[in-house]
């Protein structure tokens, strides 16, 4: 409808400006990205030398105080934040994503107040030590950036610019937003080709290639921006940030050969995964639910719950590692053992000279040296069983018991740990069976407890490939991840897709339910059709808007402006309050002339940010302006999407999604009844809405 | 429609069904991508070996007989089979795939005897030193085996079977053809993943997340299959197949560092690859609109057109090495100089012992092998400055007239060779500026070459990931593709979407055309309006069915049969000639009773495979049969897609495009009129025929 009447310059300057976008989000989430790791390594980094050298000096007692107490200060911060400044920065940040990719507006989701509280939420709470990540905070802060840009800046804080007004739109702004939360993951992961897959796969609802383009740019500005980094820290600037490289977890592995053996072994590696990935998400669900009526009773309530966490989580880490065993140094290794730096391949603990503690090599260190200690191939490093069985439990029990609790918690590392832990465990207890490394067991593990929480594919695949460059490996990675989501499938849904439904996030599925292919569009319009004419007097209007929420309403052409009742359009109630609040009445019924089509294309139409268009009680309408007139036809969308009554509606369900669409008129199929029978919305589709209209329907599995 | 009668057991036999097809995609697919490596390379390495120990003895002229005649007759043969039993096999299979994927029946595209012929035709073309690929034939080849599958095996060759019934239907059949696609580019590049995404990106124009699931598994069965090829194959029992194993041109390079300048260096050799890759494009488009005037001629044109450009190749690779001077061995390698075998890293050619030639290295060579000597890093390996310019604008020349002669002929080799000799070249010539190896430069090269031909992304970039194993080059190879496709985007289309075009296939675009926004449907709506009553007259069915060449008809119930004339729904040509065929009539107007009901159900509806429905011709009906009436409420779809005539002809392209439809009805905006004003089909999309009833459009490029 704009485009239409934009002139050739104007088109080349949104071409221009979308790509210029594209690369500012990948520029600053790039930026977020490097600097998260950079703040996260360095405060755990020197918390953890700090623990390390008190108890070389044997001072137990002061060593825990100090770890303990700096987990719950950092702990504390991080939740205050999220509590008194952005509660919507709280958790993964993913689901609420991709429910607003799917069409769903939901309060304060990408506001500036909950990027602050994202961005440094999540460094504290990552360096607290809780058994979370920072990936799916970063998506949600590439899809804030995205945002902030996307609606010419922020409202409140005077930080807005006209110039920007192409972007007031759905399609735009759910387009930079992918681009927002692939670059995220980009970031998060040092993943470039990884992000775009997620954003596809898993983030998007619609999607089209030029989009796949535009993401792809995006992304590679993040990689470049990220090698950078690198590139500038590894002359030592920046503290105790800079390890791993571009490769997060590097264990490119020699030529690995595998016997129809080892393929067995793996295929029950991975059974047995999703079935544990099954049991998490049923028990993050479980924890979820209990802890979000904790968190509604109040800021104080949920500072607790996080401060109580973080003191649980220290006691394992701290404690635990008392249980074991010390092993002796290898003669034959590289690196000093005992270790003395924070990274910690070989923690002394508690234990004697020569000798190391396997489990606080794990235990206490940053999540990302664990995950390097566990994929460590056999030669360099072995652990007990024992070891592996305490910090595999540890972890897929307190991973269970943080996701929930108000901080920006990502879901990712948790899985992997735990995932890692499971794989080089069941590595040790078949090593009868296989000669397969216990590194790759490990990684196998985590690729197989990600399939069975998550339930993606090609996004883990690629994702895993770039955290660890181990392209030979490929085959079994897809094997493990088909078997463990096949099996994870049969039990529950992704742990996202739960968190969606706890939220209560209307979203709308890919495909239709199964009951659906026997209903009728007509079926489920409910409720009064409220429709305008094409010349309506403002009284009516008014009457409608404040008698109903509905935001879309069909107008209809009557005679004598038309031969008969037709259908005109749709209209938005944004577009209505606009032309009331400018007071675009005419005395007569009649079309509106050129001067009032001119000051009508200077208004602003835009979409607006989250909460901040006109509200119905911003409105001064007289009495006596009640009884004049306005022509909708200029602001009327001429070409909705229609369907006819008899549609079945499964088919209506899919359109709706695939074209990402708001309203819907729903059309007679015969003759000599109003042209517009109803108009069906997102909540029309729900299978909650049907099921209630038609409780008989059982629904079924079987799609 | 179908589905809603399906019992639960029926379900689950589908499900099953679908993913057994799958698996055996991917079997035949990954067997066949292991046939295709195992004979080019016994074949090609025999003809190698055979010319080198010729040389070796000096006898120079018996050494050129041989191999060109060699080449020859391979060559013949491939033309051969291509003339005689499937014209269809010949060039690249890609565009046919896409456009069969965007909804385009074209004739014997995947027929058996394509399948025989692709993967013959294009082992013979390969192995006769051609400078083509097998990926594109490979692509084809999954295709045609998931094809075959999907239509129950060739009713021709007798080898159908019925209880395959449930996939003959549009979706079915293109979600398997798609994961054919992907096991033909997994099974030629041994890229699992950038199979995925070549399917996704370039093949599929509909895309659903269930479907990349099923793609990813069909992938990694191929993935699987390959993998244990080579592992048997290692032992040596596969006479010269095996080098390269999982990862085909493995550089794996060493941590590699570089500056600003190192990153402008890169953007100048992607601006430059556009420019050159968007002139193969337009040279390629040129020669084969040459060509396909020549091969109309007859068979004997196109096999004598074949084995010109064989003598050609053959001349260019064995004389072109003379000119060069030869260069001493390098002392401290670990291989043999000059080498023995058939791949020959440093061929001695004419040079006396303890030299080589280095550009007989890259032409007397596989293809693979001469990738594999421009991606080799400068310390094992370096080539002259006009060597290397000699081999580029070879290839380059070479592989523009080759594409379009009558063998099965991939273009990823070619242009990744031409690119990898552009790229190598461009090292060279700015070496004093970077310090990059040039290894990494032929990699970049080949990158670019593939952006600025191609015009893909996401799925290049994995592919390359796959094909070399550098995952560290991953953000420079990212910023090449990006530049380089922008470059080239300037000019012209993709190579694919060219030969689209010159085949004359109605391939619709994802994105509507600019001034498509300005027109409605109503605008295109063309030709006579046919439609039927609910319970029609046999001889009027006869007589629309022989007036016209729709396919699909709407049908409108009349009164007594309803209130007043309303929209029953579409039925197809296909189902009426079913219908016709059967003789299902009635003598009185009125509802088809059960039993006649029953045995419609019972009859086949499936969609047949390629050309094999059944006829006008084939139906014999008496005349007074004309006179009885047909109920057509069993065979009528219900809810066919509609949109409002008014509706924005853009938005229903789009429309049209993304959910694979083949017809649209057109209803009326208003009261009074037929429930019906129209029919659109792919063609009233297609821009021609949109501007030859606009001639005042003019059609801009900016979308």
């Amino acid at each position: 409808n704009e485009w239409r009447s934009r002139k050739k310059v104007e088109i080349i300057q949104y071409v221009m400006l979308k790509w210029g976008f594209a690369l500012i989000i990948g520029l600053g989430t790039g930026l977020v990205g490097f600097f998260n790791s950079f703040a996260v390594e360095n405060i755990a980094g020197f918390k953890l030398l700090m623990t390390t050298s008190l108890m070389s000096q044997h001072r137990y007692v002061e060593a825990f105080l100090a770890y303990a107490g700096v987990n719950i200060c950092l702990a504390a911060a991080a939740a205050a934040l999220c509590a008194f400044i952005a509660p919507a920065a709280a958790g993964s940040g993913i689901p609420e994503v991709k429910a607003y990719l799917n069409g769903v507006d939901a309060h304060q989701i990408l506001s500036p107040s909950t990027l602050f509280v994202k961005i440094f939420g999540s460094i504290l709470g990552v360096s607290a030590g809780f058994v979370v990540g920072k990936e799916g905070p970063m998506v949600h802060t590439g899809a804030c950036i995205a945002s902030l840009l996307g609606q010419g800046g922020s409202r409140k804080y005077h930080l807005t610019c006209p110039w920007l007004r192409f972007f007031k739109n759905d399609r735009d702004r759910r387009d930079m937003i992918t681009c927002g939360a692939a670059a995220g993951v980009a970031a998060a992961f040092r993943a470039p080709v990884g992000g775009v897959l997620f954003a596809l796969e898993e983030a998007a609802s619609w999607w089209r290639s030029s989009l796949l383009w535009r993401t792809f740019f995006t992304t590679a500005v993040v990689a470049i921006v990220i090698r950078v980094a690198i590139q500038f820290c590894a002359t030592g600037k920046c503290g105790l940030f800079g390890e791993g490289g571009l490769i997060m977890y590097d264990v490119s592995s020699s030529n690995i050969t595998y016997s129809v053996n080892d393929i067995l072994v793996v295929l029950l590696l991975g059974a047995i995964a999703g079935i544990l990935g099954s049991i998490y998400n049923y028990l993050v669900d479980k924890v979820v639910r209990t802890y979000s009526v904790i968190n509604e009773r109040g800021a104080a309530f949920k500072i607790f719950l996080v401060v109580s966490i973080a003191l649980l989580t220290s006691c394992c880490f701290y404690f635990l590692p008392w249980i074991t065993n010390c092993s002796p140094c290898p003669s034959g290794s590289t690196m000093s053992c005992p270790s003395l730096d924070e990274s910690g391949e070989y923690k002394s603990f508690q234990c004697p000279p020569g000798y190391y503690n396997d489990l606080a090599s794990l235990f206490l260190n940053t999540n990302d040296d664990a995950i390097r200690n566990l994929f460590s191939p056999r030669i360099v490093k072995e652990f007990h069983i024992s070891s592996l069985f305490i910090y595999f439990a540890t972890i897929y029990f307190l991973g269970i018991i943080t996701y929930g609790i108000a901080i920006p918690s990502g879901l990712f590392i948790p899985v992997i740990l735990a995932g890692a832990g499971y794989g080089r465990l069941f590595g040790r207890l078949v090593e009868s069976m296989t000669n397969l490394d216990r590194g790759l067991f490990a990684l196998l593990g985590a690729a197989s407890f990600l399939g069975g929480t998550m339930r993606m594919t090609v996004s883990l695949c690629v994702i895993l490939l770039e955290l660890t460059n181990d392209l030979l490996l490929l085959p079994l990675v897809m094997l493990v991840l088909l078997v463990s989501k096949t099996v994870a499938d049969c039990f529950n849904k992704g742990v996202y897709d739960q968190i969606l439904k706890i939220k209560g996030l209307p979203y709308l599925e890919a495909h239709a339910e199964p009951y659906m292919k026997n209903l009728v569009t007509r079926d489920v319009v409910s409720g009064p059709l409220i429709t305008f004419s094409g010349i309506e007097k403002v009284g009516n209007i008014l009457h409608a808007l404040n008698g109903t929420r509905h935001n879309g309403f069909p107008v209809i052409d009557e005679p004598p402006f038309s031969d008969a009742p037709e259908l005109c359009g749709l209209v938005l109630r944004s577009h209505l309050l606009v032309l009331l609040k400018e007071k675009i009445f005419s005395r007569d019924r009649g079309f509106a002339d050129k001067s009032i089509l001119q000051t009508i294309s200077s208004l602003d139409f835009g979409k607006p940010g989250s909460g901040k268009g006109i509200k119905l009680e911003d409105l001064d309408i007289k009495v006596e302006e009640m009884d004049m007139y306005v022509d909708l036809h200029p602001i009327t969308n001429a070409s909705p999407y229609t369907v006819v009554e008899t549609m079945s509606l499964a088919k209506a369900a899919i359109l709706f999604r695939q074209h990402g669409l708001r309203h819907m008129c729903v059309v007679p199929k015969s003759q000599g009844r109003p042209p517009v029978v109803g108009i069906l919305t997102r909540h029309d589709f729900m299978p909650e809405h049907v099921l209630a209209l038609y409780p008989d329907i059982k629904p079924h599995k079987w799609q």
